[in-house]
């Protein structure tokens, strides 16, 4: 199986490639050639298969006829601009996230009608398609009204992936991934890096701060869960998704005191008390616009899954970014 | 005031711009000049304001920046290639239905950048946005999960009204009309024909065809509420509308049944017999998968009004299609 990865530099697509190399398979067809492809150049494991690396903007014309000229069975398309930046660069976001798609889909779709090519492309949408006010569980029915043109891309982007599906010309499947927890590496601006940094922080002997009241609420898996909603995906038949191609993945709905909570039981008091209250109105703003949890009862049924509890989140960043020790 | 109709030599652009020439004004603001713009010259009527006819393809780089030169205050977006011919031909629907939307509303923003122009700008959308299974009624939050390439195309340019609304480069409402009932003109094959024909045939002395049962169920405006509605949105303050400023507007619900019974209590059983009962059950498989209720309570409360019975409905065509005249 030929794989094309595009995003392969940014968090879940390094981890996905590794799980590819360890795994060697997907679904039980050995895997025998992976393109990683990013704007820079990413840098693969090793893996019991070849690895090309590619390194090119995607969202201009040609780039994507070049990606797909082995004719990958399967795309994993990772590639974004993130929410904060795609807000103050609108045209590079609207390039980048649905220009940059489309152009993707319509190279797969002139390789459809010229050779009858249909591969399986899974996508990583975002639960930003939603926007407030929303049910206290977002429904599966829920509409997309997003309130960023990041949501906004996404939203199209999965309308264009169901229409392309429903046409032949692929096989696609849209995941809404929660909010990853815990992110590895170093705090960033995000308004949301404070829920990954409160626990990865702490792990690693280091303090970290809180913005926001132990009350809010979000919605979360791991690094780990996310590579695995992509196995899933690209294991399994997606025509049992029916044309409804775009699904929220499962996730954990918890407050930043359960966080908080897990962290003491799973690292201690001492870890705790590396966290610091420093209220900022500006992010609990934004943090309030998010949703708090969602019926995932159709991912569920087709076999996605994601952690139950904080602690099983914690655990999972100890196990595979910490190498199983606790402390700085 | 300056408007702009996109689409204009379609039914309900060339009586949205009668009911302009007709009133002289919109919500108190006396019209100064309408362009009417098509792919074909529109015939426009008499009008006590100059009314420019532009015909030319406006899904080409540079179209839009021409129909937007006099700086409309007003932009109201007809245009489209409709369902049938959408499906299939994948590339004109496309171009013409997500492209030239887009082109229109990236000639606004730059304008927008470059002088703080920011027009009021009314977008015809469908209720094609919503796709099979539906709840009997389909809530006011309903998802979009499309069926055709038609229906995912206005889905997307929903969301890039809302976004660039959002944003402050234009004020936006897309309005999600209900199937036109009487249509005016010929009969035509569109798999919707009859639900027109077996009323407008028959009032004017023909035959027409019934190809589905009586209990069929469907969502139903006159052409006149039709313009109404952008008549209310034109005239109205659409920040009222808020962040989501995409509305199916009011319709009635109705069966065939109820169509043919309020056709008979308006013009007799003489007329209700030119209807011949030639059931299709291919016609009877699309309308199956057609919605047949909505839930319009947020449209309702923003004052916009349609037909509360087929009564009214038929009452309307025979005012303004035949003069008040029944029969051939």
């Amino acid at each position: 199986m030929r794989i094309l990865v595009i995003g392969a530099a940014g968090m879940v697509g390094r981890k996905f490639i590794e799980r590819l190399a360890r795994d060697g398979h997907i679904g039980g067809k050995s895997i025998s050639h992976v393109t990683a492809h990013d704007v820079v150049a990413a840098v693969p494991p090793k893996a019991p298969f070849p690895v090309d690396v590619i390194a090119s903007d995607f969202a201009v014309p040609g780039a994507c006829e070049t990606l797909i000229a082995g004719r990958p069975e399967l795309i994993v398309h990772l590639a974004a601009i993130v929410s904060g930046e795609a807000e103050q660069d609108f045209d590079k976001g609207y390039r980048i996230n649905l220009d940059g798609t489309r152009f993707l889909l319509e190279a797969i779709r002139h390789a459809h009608h010229a050779e009858g090519y249909r591969p399986k492309l899974i996508f990583s949408s975002s639960i930003a398609v939603f926007g407030a006010p929303f049910p206290e569980t977002i429904p599966g029915e829920f509409f997309s009204t997003p309130l960023t043109s990041y949501g906004t891309q996404k939203a199209i982007d999965e309308l264009l992936l169901a229409d392309y599906s429903r046409r032949g010309f692929l096989d696609g499947a849209g995941l809404r991934f929660p909010t990853i927890v815990v992110r590895p590496g170093a705090p960033n601006k995000a308004a949301s890096g404070f829920f990954s940094n409160i626990l990865r922080e702490p792990l690693a002997g280091k303090e970290a701060v809180l913005p926001v009241d132990e009350s809010v609420r979000h919605w979360f898996a791991s690094p780990r869960a996310a590579v695995g909603f992509l196995m899933h995906a690209a294991a399994m038949d997606l025509s049992a998704i029916g044309p409804r191609r775009n699904l929220s993945m499962p996730g954990l709905s918890a407050t930043v005191g359960e966080e908080i909570e897990a962290l003491r039981r799973v690292a201690g008091e001492k870890t705790v008390k590396l966290i610091r209250r420093e209220p900022d109105a500006f992010i609990a703003k934004i943090v309030a616009g998010w949703a708090t949890n969602f019926d995932t009862a159709r991912a569920e049924a087709l076999g996605f899954t994601a952690e139950k509890s904080f602690e099983e989140i914690i655990r999972a960043h100890i196990e595979d970014e910490l190498g199983g020790n606790i402390g700085g």
